[in-house]
């Protein structure tokens, strides 16, 4: 038996990637909410986190009595262990493509991160305007995502129109991308436009947003820009 | 034929874990040095990957005419291309845990990375006595990195004295770790200055420092103590 724990549906981008990609990939898990109060010690957040994950952030995938943490760890266990899902691209150079961008994503766009924490709930045209012409660096990590995006697509072709042709981890991994895109209003090209449409329309993703829409909470410390929800 | 870009010996810590992994694996390939003069664009730096990557940043390996692009992907890759070097556990829980510490690593840390970059030639215990004095998250990330050391190395005994048994990609991703505790001399267990002594002690690892050693250059931002070379 799989179980994920996640965050926050509106705000925890890592806990999306994970999220996405198993019931994107239709593999059977239960989900586990530790929503967010604070990261402080001592906070229910960490102190429901610590019985599960010595790492003591989420997404946690716990199977049978065994964690992984980390999404892309997460991502490489699941894709080994359901073969049959080809969650990475099934060609060996394709594959690597996919992991150098999907790494690149895992430890890059500090500045896109930062100065745009996942919101999906909100709409901050006006802040994401702000940001664009005052951070230099979002402006570039926002560049180097469109030609990733852009290169990727031309690459490969195929109805289903995602980064390696067929639904895959990457698109997983740049699902919570979409996201912040959309809540800043962020200018990209039409190619970016359509690729993030057709994530937003994958039925994990929708029904992600869904949940995260339904949530309640107020997490101010990923609210550099409101005070209460909209 | 395999050919790996990197950065710096002395300063270039993502470049060390690629550098470290192959040698040690003894895998052929030949070494390409970018020397850093600025991260700028139209820097000489900038300019030479632009040839190579279009992600811009060392280490990228590069595999007849097909570039991988990213310490972890880097790593994956050499995994898959090289299977009787077992780079990963054989075990698939352990390699599944190896994965989480490396993405964690991989992702994580900033604290450390921003206060204490890496300066193998540098000796700097003052500027580490400081930071650890005032930076609790410099502290939080050395106590993650030293928990997650020693339960590694209880859980895997073995003469090599390796995080899981032999080496593996693990003790490469950590081994710029080593660098940055030595440098700025941070407290540590004696377990975990045990494990450094047998990563530095690693022929790849000793090869990697000696040629940081014999580097001239002073790369002025990657240095915010020091004003020439000691
Ligand atoms: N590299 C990790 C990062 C996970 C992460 O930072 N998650 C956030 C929530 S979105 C968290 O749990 N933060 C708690 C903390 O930083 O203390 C992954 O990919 O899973
Ligand atoms: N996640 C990348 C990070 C590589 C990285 O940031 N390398 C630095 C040098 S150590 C670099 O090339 N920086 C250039 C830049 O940031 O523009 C990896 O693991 O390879």
């Amino acid at each position: 038996m799989l179980r994920l724990y996640i965050g926050n549906k509106n705000y925890s981008s890592w806990s999306m990637r994970a999220g996405v990609l198993l019931r994107q990939a239709g593999i059977e898990f239960e989900e586990v909410m530790l929503r967010f109060d604070s990261f402080g010690e001592g906070s229910r957040f960490k102190t429901a986190l610590a019985q599960v994950s010595p790492a003591q952030t989420v997404p946690v995938l716990v199977d049978e009595d065994f964690a992984v943490w980390d999404s892309l760890a997460i991502a490489e266990y699941v894709a080994e262990r359901f073969p049959a899902r080809q969650l990475w691209p099934q060609d060996g150079r394709a594959r690597a493509r996919a992991r150098s961008v999907c790494a690149e994503m895992h430890s890059g766009f500090s500045a896109l991160r930062h100065h745009c924490p996942m919101n999906i709930e909100a709409l901050l045209p006006e802040a994401g305007a702000q940001v664009w012409r005052e951070q230099a660096q979002v402006r570039a990590d926002i560049a180097r995502i469109v030609a990733i995006w852009t290169e990727l697509l031309a690459q490969h072709p195929h109805a289903e129109g995602m980064l390696f042709g067929r639904f895959s981890i990457a698109d997983a991994f740049f699902a919570p991308v979409c996201m912040r895109i959309t809540t800043y209003a962020l200018p990209v090209s039409e190619v970016a436009e359509a690729y993030m449409a057709r994530v937003r329309a994958l039925p994990a993703v929708r029904a992600w947003i869904d949940e995260a829409l339904g949530e309640q909470d107020f997490v101010a410390f990923d609210e550099p820009y409101r005070t209460g929800r909209g």
